[in-house]
């Protein structure tokens, strides 16, 4: 087939950054955005010449002096596969609109259920099953990382159990108003909605997850208890491991990386527009306690890690290419190295 | 004996309060406090005609109008028991002072290392042992949570292995200055220092925790994850078992605590002047995974909660009386019950 043409369904946090991924592939096409309201992020799609669509009123639009293609439906018409970026549960919504488009793939993120799909996406564990799908999730921020992380350890030492605390950004950076301020709240449920949604990617692996929320925008934190059948030897043994992987990064409090907000400073000054693709873990906090159990801490940018995963769940499901094929692409398109 | 004399060295965070918590004991009898400079808290000791003693020049009180009534070493002379209450690590420097008065019994607090006392108390765990000792040290805000929970958990279930997330306050209330913002930041060591300053009151217990910083002055919060021997039935069972014990609160969201600013509030409101002395644990945070291995969201009042044991553990050193009449005594004084 020629190059997959995609539509976004949805231009906030993840469809900007699913956007700008997109016009780096040369096997995708983008057809258009849409977007609900004419504000400022417009301006951006204006520079970039990607074509608006819109599911409200489109004089609003042109009394700004944005020009708009068309509603949603005339953008899937144009499509092969529209990437669901809308806000929080209106996957089920949505999905009944692009029921009417019968050749139209979709992917939801991972802020919808594993029951809309029944098939929920993470490039290193299940990229293959991902073919012939017609409807796929790519999981949420937290989930991606914990894939990640656990797929690989998984190849190296059979983990036993997993067992994650999860501190939670409580607003985009983009956002000012919708956060808690200078108190600590938890999730009350146990196991957290992180470890069942692990298992919708992996299923045969062992994790419970407790959560909560702490005041800040820069980045989720994890810290992670993990169980090994086969133990590591050392935590050198375990980073070279782990640092194979490109879409994992080991960052050093030598280099300054204390907090999140360094890792965040790095990705804007490093010609990511901000966008740490990498699920970043500590050197320094990698240990093995007297079982040989591992430790670590993780930080995860929950705007920017499902983006690769989305890239490539686009090219599994067409059939594009292999796996480790579309990964390289994509993070060479990326700049992830 | 007659009421054990008592001096605290240091009128900062923990000192203000443990020193309110002396004025209510009739067994103990506050003969000063000990200030570095002549600031607002000042009033505060001036109001409840608390004589002060200063390590630093005694004009600048005077001029403020404050009588001080001696230094260090005068307090030290006058009193059988120093709660010492100064900055963290002073203790080693401070105990080379102490040692002078052969007589001195010294309780230092949680900030100090274990190796100063070679004794780490907690009420619950080793009240008994107290007896006769010269030097102790009150473990921290931290393990003091861990401490009361594991060894009441202990009792019903045997503990196989605990492994907690210590998500810490960056700065206490009353401090403008010393903050991380809107990031989170790990301690880059596993295990962090919690889980072997556990070990330092119950030896045989297996243990291991990571914790980072979160930018919020409103208590500490802990993931913790326990696997037992003796698996508990239902989450309401661990519930009961674990309320059974006053220094630890259960608390619901359904009444309103959905964060830790809720708590704080509420011992504001509750005639406590915002000392929370309990261990906070949510009610519907707990949880039983497959493996019947308890989940929790604790919250742990970082000014507070040592204050109980502290008073405790002068009754303990001075062999006052037992352990169950001391907690009792001690529950009744603060109103906690």
């Amino acid at each position: 087939m020629g190059k997959v043409k995609v539509v976004i369904n949805g231009y906030g946090v993840i469809g900007r950054r699913v956007a700008d991924a997109i016009l780096k592939q040369d096997d995708m096409e983008l057809i258009g955005v849409t977007k609900t309201k004419p504000d400022f992020r417009l301006l951006e799609a204006k520079e970039k010449r990607i074509k608006i669509f819109t599911v409200s009123d489109k004089n609003a639009f042109e009394e700004k002096n944005y020009q708009v293609e068309g509603d949603l439906k005339d953008a899937l018409k144009e499509t092969d596969v529209v990437i669901d970026c809308s806000p929080k549960n209106k996957g089920v919504e949505n999905l009944e609109v692009y029921k009417q488009f019968p050749n139209l793939k979709v992917i939801f993120q991972g802020g919808e259920s594993h029951n809309l799909t029944n098939f929920s996406f993470n490039s290193q564990c299940n990229y293959d099953e991902a073919k012939e799908k017609k409807y796929a999730r790519v999981v949420s921020c937290n989930t991606t990382a914990l894939c990640r992380i656990i797929s690989q350890l998984n190849k190296f030492y059979k983990i036993k159990k997993a067992r994650v605390a999860v501190v939670r950004r409580s607003a985009d950076p983009g956002n000012s108003k919708k956060s808690i301020i200078n108190s600590w709240e938890p999730k009350l449920e146990y196991p957290s909605h992180h470890s069942p949604d692990v298992t919708t990617v992996i299923p045969d692996i062992k994790i419970s997850s407790l959560a909560g929320i702490a005041p800040m925008t820069a980045m989720h934190g994890h810290m992670l208890f993990i169980e090994f059948y086969n133990q590591p030897n050392t935590p050198e043994e375990v980073i070279k491991n782990l640092e194979c992987n490109p879409r994992i990064k080991i960052i050093s409090s030598e280099e300054g990386f204390s907090t999140t907000a360094q890792i965040k400073d790095f990705s804007v000054s490093n010609g990511r527009k901000g966008n740490m693709y990498e699920v970043c873990i500590w050197k320094e906090g990698i240990g093995l306690d007297e079982d040989s159990e591992l430790g670590m801490h993780i930080a995860i940018d929950q705007q920017a890690i499902v983006v690769p995963e989305t890239i490539d769940a686009i090219r599994a499901m067409f059939g594009l290419m292999e796996k480790d094929e579309s990964i390289n692409k994509t993070n060479a398109n990326l700049n992830i190295s």
